[in-house]
């Protein structure tokens, strides 16, 4: 018997709820709750018949963790699914903790305003004591960490593809696979194609933001800061083929480069078609990419929020997505006193995904894994007091989990290495 | 003594003007109107200490009949030069038949809102007759032809440089160089370089127009049409080097076809570098370019009038411009029964057009062939009754004006020429 609250309806949202829905052993109720409760409707409407999970729903403001600590109080769950915007992560934390409860998410904190003064005066400083420069980092919920700890709570962060498997992945080599981990590096391949010209997988402004940031990575105990798109590979993935793809910042670095002990260097790639990357360059030489609002005939626009208005729904993405995702790890290192290269990952199909759950890969690929997450959770298999990264824990049950929930793995031991 | 009103204050208007104060015999006296005074006010100030020509200013709406023939009827000119948006010209010959003075433009009549639903309707059934589907063209303003025969007055249309100087390239070519011409290639070169990713030098509207418009041409006897930028050759311009160009539409071949008798094929070249097509290409892809409005945060905005908001203004560009460019046309036929090729062209540099009169060549090379033409038909050295295109009277005093003010031209009788 449990009850699990998911805070948020988006297209990741809908993907945890119909894999909560399929494991109604663990899940057997959960109530969605979200700013648009008619969403939350149409989701228990669908899901339903197909399950002996108890679904209700909720309406509830996100930005008020008076209306969350209500809900919270009110539904008496056994823990907090987050799969909202990462601008709420700090609201539906202070909610949990409040209220005692269990604290699940799947993407790090961060401000939906970056030029925020109050915000960038505690970054700038942070940054600038740590000598690094990108947007994305997991401090401002590590802070977190003693609240948790006296609460006698836990937190589980960032269970979803990258963030979440790739930890999971680096936990489970270093368990099976070396004495000692080398090198990690992560490379997130989408081959997918929706047949637009441009368009964007997710919410427009987070992945143009992406792509303009500096990129980073772990080398010898400290940060190496290079330009956006600066650093370029190809790499020939398995069931996918050639791609290019570019050195970003990540999140899961920052938590890796804590938690694989004597690491040397963390580095993380992303694939990116020359079309997309010559949009953005063009979109952003005219303007439109700013994020500061223009006076335009009386009102204030902000460029890149109309650039959002303008693209494709990416909802609307999944039913014309086809290929593949291939997202991974190669781990260099040591056992038994020989040098060794492995390499692990999962290939998820678009037109697959979406036939199983109506979203393509992007979705799945996250929504998968912050089920599994709130189950070892749930069924108290991962356990603590604080806050917590995903390679903290035993990967043995999460990547049993992977294998019967749809995002099954290969180990490579021969595999191509990136130079 | 003459007396002449300009009306329209832009970039053109401003060479056109600082040109008619450097022939002040001719032009003794001028008054400048627009919309905004302020602007008539500024470039008098400017021009006044420099010339004997007695400038006055006047507040006009160039889309009032009413306001254009009571400023008409007030001033008593000789004549009326049009440098206003095209969108004007019925207007404003409308204002000078009821007046009946002499009228003058640069470019042909388009309507300001292209999907005007009775505007296209009248326009694509005159497609359909011809065949044809390019936007600009004179059969709006050659429809006048009989009402200013009835007045006694005439009109000079296009009197820029393309159209303008190179249909009297042409009446010049055949006049001195050719019993027959079989071939007219107009090339318009814009070797210059403002230093932006990105930016249009005129109404980007405009120019934008120009490139996403099916391309066209005339060849024995009917025209041809093609995608847009569907042609594309490269030329090796003297001065300014090997560029890409692609043929377009473009208006003086309507009205050469018609006045060069013989003529079998006359086509338009313009160049623009890859960095210009890929950027017009991605905003096109995004929807940037439309022309329909979208509603955003409740208020209807049209994306490309947004698109300009952000771009440059294009009376920026002036100072930071660098680069020549080179316009001309290449006529190819026979003198005496023998075959023969020669290439007009003038040469004109950004920086120098800038020092002299404060705008760089594009608006120079309109602005200088405006005075010109304005010239001839106040001195009556060009006269008729009617509606004229240049090429229709005789060349020599025009093309001597052109290297006594500024475009002085070349005729190579060995060029290359394009396949």
């Amino acid at each position: 018997m449990s009850k699990l609250l998911v805070i948020g309806c988006g297209g990741v949202a809908g993907v945890a709820i119909a894999k909560c829905c399929q494991n109604s052993d663990v899940f057997t109720e959960l109530c969605i709750a979200s700013r648009t409760k008619s969403k939350c409707d149409a989701v228990k409407e669908k899901l339903q018949p197909t399950t002996s999970t108890v679904i209700t729903t909720a309406q509830v403001d996100a930005d008020s963790k008076e209306q969350l600590v209500q809900l919270i109080k009110a539904y008496q769950p056994d823990a907090v699914l987050n799969v909202a915007l990462p601008y709420q992560d700090l609201t539906i934390m202070d909610a949990c903790l409040e209220c005692k409860v269990d604290y699940i998410d799947t993407a790090n904190y961060e401000p939906e305003n970056i030029d925020d003064p109050a915000w960038r005066a505690v970054y700038d400083k942070r940054c600038k004591e740590e000598g690094f420069s990108a947007y994305f980092d997991y401090s401002w919920q590590w802070a977190y960490k003693e609240k948790f700890e006296q609460a006698g709570i836990m937190a589980l962060l960032g269970t979803g593809f990258d963030p979440g498997v790739t930890s999971v992945f680096s936990a489970y080599a270093l368990k099976h696979y070396f004495d000692e981990i080398e090198t990690i590096d992560i490379l997130d391949c989408n081959g997918g194609d929706h047949g637009y010209p441009f368009a964007t997988n997710f919410n427009p402004e987070i992945n143009l933001r992406e792509v303009s940031a500096p990129g980073s990575y772990w080398e010898n105990g400290h940060w190496v800061e290079i330009p956006a798109m600066a650093i370029k590979r190809e790499y020939d993935f398995p069931e996918v083929g050639m791609k290019d793809m570019y050195l970003l910042h990540h999140e899961e670095i920052e938590s890796l480069a804590k938690n694989i002990p004597g690491v040397k260097r963390i580095r993380f790639f992303m694939t990116f078609g020359q079309s997309y990357l010559t949009h953005m360059k063009c979109l952003e030489n005219v303007g439109m990419l700013s994020t500061k609002p223009i006076n335009y005939e009386g009102k204030e626009i902000v460029p890149i929020q109309f650039l959002k208005a303008l693209l494709p729904d990416p909802a609307s993405l999944g039913p014309r997505t086809v290929g593949k995702t291939n997202i991974g790890c190669i781990f260099t290192g040591t056992k038994d006193g020989k040098k060794k290269t492995i390499y692990i990952y999962n290939v998820c199909d678009h037109q697959e995904c979406y036939k199983e759950v109506g979203s393509q890969a992007i979705s799945y690929t996250t929504g998968v894994p912050a089920m599994i997450g709130t189950a070892l959770v749930i069924t108290k298999q991962w356990q603590g007091k604080g806050v917590f990264n995903v390679e903290e824990f035993d990967p043995d049950p999460y990547m049993d989990m992977l294998n019967k929930f749809g995002l099954p793995w290969v180990v490579d031991e021969n595999p191509a290495t990136v130079e």
